[in-house]
């Protein structure tokens, strides 16, 4: 097996559940994979502790980190910017450990460009009235604010093919089941284990006839 | 999910423990996998049936099959031929079916370059010395058959980039597994399920604003 670990990328339009699916994935796997943290220019909410939620940063923090290509990608929301760091996630991955960024379909992206080696895996609803039936089933939200969403989701459905890999998210433990399959998959690429075929290479040598 | 089954190669050094996997498999996850079936010209054994053990087939068959381009690939040992039949494996990937074709690694690169979409996997045990080891723990061959197939594998081991997936047997359980779990996650390639997101964006455009 090879040592460095894996970048994957979770998204997928607001309501799909990709967020359940990153949590079930955390309980059922326990110790196999770690979430990036990202850094932000919001406040801490209580009960928030920096380094473990968000690294919290000031303003004038931030786009020092984006001057100087600290970030693989950000974005802002609501007058708050949001970003991962570069030295956390490589830091991660070269201890071999498979690091999971959940973050927007812009940022996944961006991260592709600078990883062309990352695992994209985009989560969607069997429908797109189950989307909206998601949106509504949460209460959460204005009718506007879910108009405003299925729209934002129409729009970053055409992105959809600039993706790995496809989860249909109809049933959650299958859903889990599935992006474990897929990441562990991963792996076992022979472009991922070179190491490894060139020593069995090594040693079947001796058993070569001349 | 798209409509087309997969075809998979499995292959790998001779006591890799390629046949016990592909057994476990099939007994492990009933009904998802098919078997191919190969054609040959060597007499049937006691109990074995023309359509389940082998397509058998006499010499001049065989040769037409070849002649026709009715053979995906095919090889002889020992005087007999083996072929994998183009028309049946075609016929169950239409139907949907994942066929997993269990052959020698020449065949496998022919079938990769017929199929470039093929799923080539590599089963291998974790060092030379576990291969001859378990070559020698069947009791079956002498030392010299032994000896001469360790030579084949030192050779073949040249072909092994020309993998997709390389399947370390190390535990059987955990190799069966993994094998699932490689096949399972090429049905979620966003390449292989081009008709879903049409789908979803069309029906997506509804919520689009204006």
């Amino acid at each position: 097996m090879d040592k460095k670990g894996l970048i994957v990328v979770l998204s997928g339009f607001s309501g799909a559940g990709k967020g359940t699916i990153m949590k079930h994935l955390l309980q059922a796997y326990p110790g196999e994979f770690h979430l990036s943290i990202s850094a932000t220019t919001r406040a801490p909410r209580q009960g928030e502790e920096d380094g473990r939620e968000y690294f919290f940063r000031t303003r004038e923090e931030f786009d020092t980190m984006i001057e100087n290509h600290e970030l693989l990608e950000y974005a802002t929301f609501n007058g708050n910017s949001y970003g991962t760091p570069r030295s956390y996630v490589e830091q991660l991955v070269n201890e071999g450990k498979d690091v999971i960024l959940e973050i927007e379909i812009q940022g996944a992206l961006q991260v592709k460009k600078i990883y062309p080696e990352a695992l994209l895996l985009f989560v969607m609803p069997p429908t797109a009235d189950d989307l909206k039936d998601r949106l509504v089933g949460r209460g959460t939200e204005t009718e506007d604010v879910i108009a405003q969403r299925l729209a934002i989701s129409a729009k970053e459905s055409q992105f959809m093919t600039g993706y790995d890999y496809l989860v249909v998210n109809d049933d959650l433990e299958q859903s889990v089941l599935n992006v474990h399959s897929i990441i562990s998959s991963e792996h076992f690429k022979t472009a991922r284990n070179v190491e490894t075929i060139n020593t069995i290479q090594n040693e079947l040598k001796k058993f070569e006839r001349r």
